[in-house]
């Protein structure tokens, strides 16, 4: 059998120790499929003596990253420090500059500087993998790089959050509110004590910018991902929903927009309704699912556990299967230099149904004036379902009423524009909350 | 750009023509992702001048698939002819010998001769790759081969044939019976004049033989695998299941069996209950869907079109991509000669539930005698359902029911001996239909 390929890990969370126990516990059949044994031969992460449940004895340690990745025993450097840019950055920099591979789980680091750290591994003709990084233990990246490569893809989109997704559909299972729903998920441990990157949805638009790029051919482009999060949501909105044959998911979605002539790219993370017989209604919990639509192959559908170390760790060492087996290829399917810049799409061209919610006061013609608006932007109304919520209370004393659209298909401008003919509205008591409906 | 991977088709049915549509159509983006165009440059089939709605002109003809793998001008073989011996067989063989790649969606081929041509292929150091062969269009094997390559396998299972899906999730839906509806279905082009290799089972059993190899590193062991068909099942079964809880799909499962020590390999393909709330009971139509079970990714699922010209194109041309992109790997994952050599396990050690379906004579006392059969062999019944079938009529005259049992939880053994105990019985008007119930 060939040389082991020697890993050092930097970093040391749940996922470096979940790395660590997943080598130990597969070795042999890892041994076997990679042609060669994969250890890890040094490791670094911010405090040396927190206990892990992994025994690191047998490890070289070093305090520093970089020098990490400078070791001369050393082939393939595995980030798991986490952040965009800092230690993890400096550590994927080195990496590359010492001529080694790159493995991780970084998604905020690859949708901000993917770019950068792809031209620098292709420079150094070694490779930078990050499966881990989008949609956790699920092969998605390699689906759509190697999986799907002979298809032009119509449409990628996914449930990328499993914090929001565990929350959406335990507040559909229970009937309670978003902030109760997320207070039980951070006592679980669901969610992060600062959950403001998962629930405003960011995190999704980290992952969808890194499928878009590889599933486009075009620059990671995370500015120009649109994103609203969940934390509007109420337990009425998943009621109504549930009412017209819909649950609610946090969707991220990149599509092409060729509606002028040359090609822009169109990406957004936002809540949808998605209805009942589309197979993302039955994505629960925490897991993930990314539905790519290619031209040939038709709709392919990836689902797993999104997060967590057993899963996180598989990807992570497939990635280290990938690259002991000699695989050294461009981090995103074409070489950096070959990537479009596709400039944003916005929201313009499309064409859907939408739920519109409204929280207006409760007094005389208020639905007069939301359907007037309705008709004075073009937007035909499919249904509509007028609630009194006392238990929201109002701002002022005067009970709140949640009034909810569906509109007929029609173009997704027709709805920004009646929501801005609304936005003086005194009638209104919080900014309306529009959710397009997923398409089958 | 490097020099173009030359590619000579054997064999031009619909998803041969499909291949050609998908490297003219994408070639662009093919080339990109490859790093080199994929040409065809020579094709065989048994028909030249049959109309395919391509364009055939610009590739040279040989009428001997032999002659073509050996042509000089051909890099990789696509073998797409069919059939597990015969003319496949030889352009396979053929192809090894010129020292070139094959590519092939021929599942029974690969499910029959798959070892000695994975030897043929590793010894001439090219590759042979059958991605289309399992599930269509869905990157199954890469899925398991790759993405979740650093697993320990607990269990493969799926809905493998996209002909008996349709069928049941017909029969579902209209609640018409079996032979109706296949009847529509070879009407429509679902099913095949002599539907049999679907319907009884033998082309999942192939399927699941090679994804059970790659999964367990084991020996493909085709002859092995336990199966049953659909056509016995009635539109009362489907009704019971549904009342229940419950669609019938045909599952493929294979999954190791340590329960004497030294592993086996178990597989079966059988009708199954699957749960509503089970990502596979909302696989409808032709769809395929594979589930993995690893001990650190947890489950995953590989969901799309089973079948049809575009998603089978989509997978050959993806296993081509990966040969232009130079990879050479284990068709197995591992090197034949590293496969283990599994005893077939029977279900001897499964635990599980089970329903059992038994049409008997509408006389007194037949209740009595298959529930005493249960308790005999051990077998404890959760719920029974008796129902007149006077639609089916009885055999002589006396008028037939059906008992349908779902039992607790139990050795399948006891099952198995329940039957045993009522196979002289004259009350069975035919035998008994057992299906097991997919765990969650």
């Amino acid at each position: 059998m060939a040389e082991p390929l020697r890993i050092a890990l930097a970093g040391l969370g749940t996922v470096g120790a979940g790395v660590i126990r997943l080598l130990e516990t597969n070795s042999e059949l890892i041994a076997r499929r990679a042609r060669r044994p994969i250890v890890v031969t040094a490791i670094s992460a911010r405090d040396r003596y927190k206990p892990r449940g992994v025994d690191l004895s047998g490890y070289a340690w070093e305090d520093d990253m970089v020098i990490l990745a400078e070791r001369p025993d050393v082939d393939v450097v595995v980030e798991l420090v986490g952040g965009s840019d800092g230690p993890a950055l400096a550590c994927a920099r080195t990496t590359f500059e010492a001529g080694k591979a790159l493995v991780t789980a970084n998604k905020a680091m690859i949708a901000h500087h993917g770019l950068e750290l792809a031209t620098r591994a292709e420079a150094a003709g070694v490779s930078l993998k990050f499966e881990a990084a989008v949609a956790g233990g699920i092969p998605v990246i390699k689906g759509l790089r190697e999986g799907a490569a002979a298809n032009a893809f119509e449409r990628v989109y996914g449930i990328l959050n499993g914090t929001c997704n565990y929350i959406l559909s335990t507040m559909e299972d229970t009937g309670r509110d978003f902030a109760s729903v997320l207070a039980d998920a951070q006592r679980l441990g669901y969610a992060e004590s600062d959950p403001s990157f998962d629930v405003d949805g960011i995190d999704a638009a980290h992952k969808l910018s890194i499928l878009a790029a590889i599933a486009f051919g075009s620059r990671i482009d995370f500015g120009a991902v649109e994103v609203t999060g969940i934390s509007q949501l109420r337990a009425a909105d998943i009621a109504q929903a549930d009412s017209l044959g819909y649950v609610i998911r946090l969707i991220g979605m990149a599509e092409p927009d060729f509606s002028e002539g040359a090609c822009k790219l169109f990406q957004r993370v936002q809540p949808h309704l998605v209805p009942f017989d589309h197979p993302l209604a039955h994505v629960d919990g925490a897991t993930n699912a990314v539905v790519a639509e290619g031209n040939f192959s038709g709709r392919l559908l990836f689902q797993g556990a999104g997060a967590g170390d057993g899963p996180t760790a598989s990807a992570v060492v497939a990635d280290l299967i990938d690259i002991a087996r000699g695989e050294v290829a461009s981090p995103f399917s074409v070489p950096v230099s070959d990537l479009e810049t596709l400039p944003a799409a916005t929201s313009g061209h499309r064409r859907g149904r939408a739920y519109i919610r409204f929280t207006v006061a409760d007094r005389p013609g208020v639905l007069a004036e939301l359907t007037a608006a309705m008709r004075d932007a073009g937007v035909s109304i499919e249904s509509l379902i007028q609630k009194g919520a006392p238990e929201d209370g109002g701002p002022d004393g005067i009970g709140e009423v949640l009034v909810a659209m569906v509109t007929h298909e029609g173009p997704e401008s027709g709805v920004t524009h009646a929501i801005e003919l609304l936005s003086q509205s005194p009638s209104l008591t919080a900014p309306p909350l529009v959710m397009h409906i997923l398409g089958k």
